[in-house]
């Protein structure tokens, strides 16, 4: 993930960001720096052709392009903060640390005010300190992390940096944009935050009117609090029960959600909530693309795979006899609300379910937190940690969906997994194993794959074979090589050969191989007979 | 609609755009003097500055900004065609008037070269003959009408102005960009254009499978030859069959479609082809944007209304028992293909559907449309003529819808006759009489209602009076005015009272009325007992 350090003019970024990013191995870039040289010009020089409000412009432009970058280290500008579209896109960027100090500190440390236009008008001191007052709270509400560097020389500050990679070093903002063209939504994050449904629709939405979409189970320990938040708000609710398991994902079940909503009289202003895991999400989400081409939809995932993984990136779906999810759309929800206070009463298989899918998200993009994560002790997990963990997964696919809302590129990165995940699922006519237990053996099988072939290094693949041992021993299934190799062919993404996208080093999006037929059924039954 | 002129510096845009918009009294724009006043610099200053690309690029945001005018006169600078980006948007934007003169005439007609920066390089005649050379052929490119400036004064180009803006003047250019911000896509016209579907899709698809969705009658005349002119490009067709009629855009059919593609092995990259009327346009549209999540999308209308109105502008859907459309999306095709072949067979009834909402798109953007539209005997007009027809209406289509993709807003522009035209047809059944039949008559009954509520001016109503009982005067009906607001109650896009789209001027959009339902009644009664 790419790491990005906010502050103060003169708090230090260009010149810790370029020792971390050599420590770590990654390149460096520096946005200001970025700016000028591609308009030939120097910050003052673009401050006094144009003023500030124009190069703050500027700067929200190239932050977009940073999106490109994974696994950078970032300086920004210390005014980058200032606009409220920059601060959703740093969120979004990667791993934000704010490195703090005082302005009599910084002061202190200035030599040369020389290139930094916004201190040479006045008393420097005085200027610092109006910035600090009026910026701090930008700093905070951005970092992952804020990093103290008052009394710290330049090693020492680059250490704390990386000590805070941890569970308790990262806090994570409680709100997360996910920065689509024209339909960014944000993602909200704590304990009994679904509760706050109502408030947030009655500011977004004109309609009146929530149809509530769960299973009986999970409505039956919080529904009537979660209704009783909407109509306390004046919302006229009702709600709507799918079936559990897979067999909700159907057309016939759409059917009589369209019927339901139309005897309910909800019409295009009014809004659709999804209270339940995936299958919920899926299903209803499809439905509110498509009732009345598109109504506002509201995502409240209830177990910790659907908090990590469906809720958010707008793939909605059923399935048909013949496959999964061969019917769908993309569409986003005007808000997710992630309420940690639903995984109290998850069952152990459905955690590990989630853990899965967070698992991936980490392997892909951050090795940090594939350490630690490895290094927890899963039993003795504070509500608090959950947090952290979702928002740390959330951050990581938040990111990759902002640049490819489609799938039509990057977002094939999130399958690392998925390709003898989603056979596994098949072989075993998808009930038995959940999605994100044939996951974590899709790692697994895929980590081996890649391994054979010769890219991922023998320890990486010793590391993700004793995670998924670890926590998935109780899988015990028998796989039969060609069944495997059936469901293989049928995945929609494929063209030609047998698609993968496999991990070559931790930390590091996965990449496409296409690997040939023969090949792999060699391998298969090499494997798993 | 906008009057745009472009050509030449010195060509006469400004001098000739002011005097005509006096005469049409509509507001006057001039495109670089915009730009002066907004960056509080000069052309020449620009220029200098930052150079001519980025002079180009501003060029291209502002003309973006222009979209919100309707029916001013705009003048354009001379190099505003330079850019792609910027020539689509130009033809979307408006009637494009190229004044033409050679760079010898100019250069005698120009007095002050001072703001001219292009000019102002080397010997100014050499320079313009070069412009010349590169620009004409984009000036031809994106005009509706090219009118030749040499040996008149201004009030004869003036007038030559006007005089095209008849069927015989205007020509429009042969492809259309509909300018949608991830979606844009172009719409081509012509006789046998269909026939190059796949050319077009061998540069713009991977897929090599194309699923033609059709109906029998229609197939059974065009059918072959233009699967022939797919197969002729290496792809793979299969054809599946709608019935006749309402009933092919149901649940039931987009499930036996689903079969179908998955049967023939229709992929994520690969095309479904709408080759039809409306229905088969609406069915197969939403049959695309849901499988797969969505696959790559052909409309080949073949009727003058789908021609004119459903195929542009990406609302498909399906009825339900409950009512039409209530499921749909918003799913834009790859490309629109308007070849005037199959209006050759196209039954008398389905001509005058199709005039109907030609005729609701003049009246709503454009009186000197409205005029010769009038004019016309439909029984004389030529292939070339209807070309011209559609296009014009096209056109006025394409701007609103480039505006508002999702009918958030000036959409409703487009439901002009839509809310009683619904209601009729609601009250005959959805069959009997077709939808463009039904919004003729919903035209004249919400004229008449615009002129009772003191909107519309007497001799307005009694021109579009006089049209519809000209051409519609076949249509006897019965209609109850208990049943028809029965049928307006249910409109999806009402919350309370009843809306109209109500004109209130020949030429300007309708504006949103919303009526007590006691009030309606009374008229109603009045109207239809």
């Amino acid at each position: 993930m790419n790491i990005i350090l906010v502050g103060l003019p003169g708090a230090g970024k260009t010149h810790i960001g370029r020792i971390l990013a050599r420590k770590l191995k990654r390149n460096f870039v520096d946005l200001d720096r970025k700016i000028e040289e591609e308009t030939g010009l120097t910050i003052k020089e673009i401050f006094a052709r144009f003023g500030e409000r124009y190069f703050r412009r500027l700067e929200v432009k190239k932050l977009q392009e940073l999106f490109k970058l994974h696994n950078a280290v970032i300086a920004t500008g210390g005014g980058t903060v200032e606009r409220m579209d920059a601060r959703r896109k740093l969120k979004n960027l990667g791993l934000v640390v704010y490195l703090k100090a005082s302005p009599e500190v910084i002061i202190r440390r200035l030599i040369n005010l020389e290139n930094r236009p916004i201190l040479t008008q006045g008393d420097p001191l005085e200027k610092l300190s109006e910035l600090y007052r009026r910026r701090d709270k930008f700093y905070r509400e951005v970092s992952d992390v804020a990093i103290n560097t008052e009394g710290k020389d330049s090693g020492e500050v680059v250490d704390a940096i990386l000590k805070s990679l941890t569970i308790d070093g990262l806090r994570f903002p409680r709100k997360l944009y996910i920065n689509l063209a024209e339909n960014s939504y944000p993602v909200y994050f704590g304990e009994k935050v679904a509760l706050k449904a109502g408030e947030f629709l009655k500011e977004k939405v004109t309609g009146k009117k929530i149809l509530i979409v769960s299973q009986e189970n999970i409505f039956g320990l919080y529904g009537k609090t979660l209704e009783e938040s909407l109509t306390k708000e004046g919302f006229k609710t009702d709600v709507f029960f799918l079936p559990q398991g897979e067999v909700a994902k159907s057309m016939e079940y759409i059917v009589k959600l369209y019927d339901k909503a139309i005897e309910f009289g909800l019409r295009r202003h009014d809004t659709v909530m999804a209270f339940g895991g995936g299958v919920v999400g899926d299903a209803t989400g499809f439905f509110a693309a498509t009732y009345l081409r598109g109504i506002n939809f509201v995502q409240v995932p209830t177990t910790l795979l659907s908090m990590v993984d469906s809720s958010v990136g707008g793939k909605v779906g059923i399935n048909l006899p013949q496959g999964k999810n061969l019917v769908g759309a993309f569409y986003q929800p005007k808000v997710v609300l992630i309420d940690t206070t639903y995984l109290k009463t998850l069952p152990r298989r459905e955690v590990l379910a989630g853990l899965a899918e967070i698992y991936k998200a980490f392997l892909i993009a951050e090795e940090s937190l594939v350490g630690w994560l490895s290094g927890l002790n899963l039993d003795k997990l504070r509500p608090r940690d959950w947090q952290r963990i979702i928002k740390a997964a959330v951050k990581i696919k938040a990111k990759v969906v902002s640049l490819d809302e489609r799938e039509e590129g990057l977002r094939a990165v999130l399958n690392l997994g998925h390709t003898i995940g989603h056979a596994i699922e098949g072989v075993n006519g998808f009930s038995g194993i959940l999605h994100g237990e044939a996951v974590a053996l899709g790692i697994l099988w895929e980590a081996k794959l890649s391994k054979d072939l010769g890219y991922l290094r023998e320890e990486e693949w010793e590391k993700i074979r004793e995670f998924i041992e670890k926590n998935y021993a109780y899988l015990k299934l028998s796989l039969n090589p060609d069944s495997l190799l059936v469901f293989m062919d049928k995945d929609k993404k494929n063209r030609e050969d047998i698609a993968f996208m496999l991990l070559k080093k931790i930390g590091e999006y996965p990449e496409n191989v296409e690997i040939k037929r023969e090949w792999l059924q060699k391998w298969l039954t090499l494997n798993f007979s």
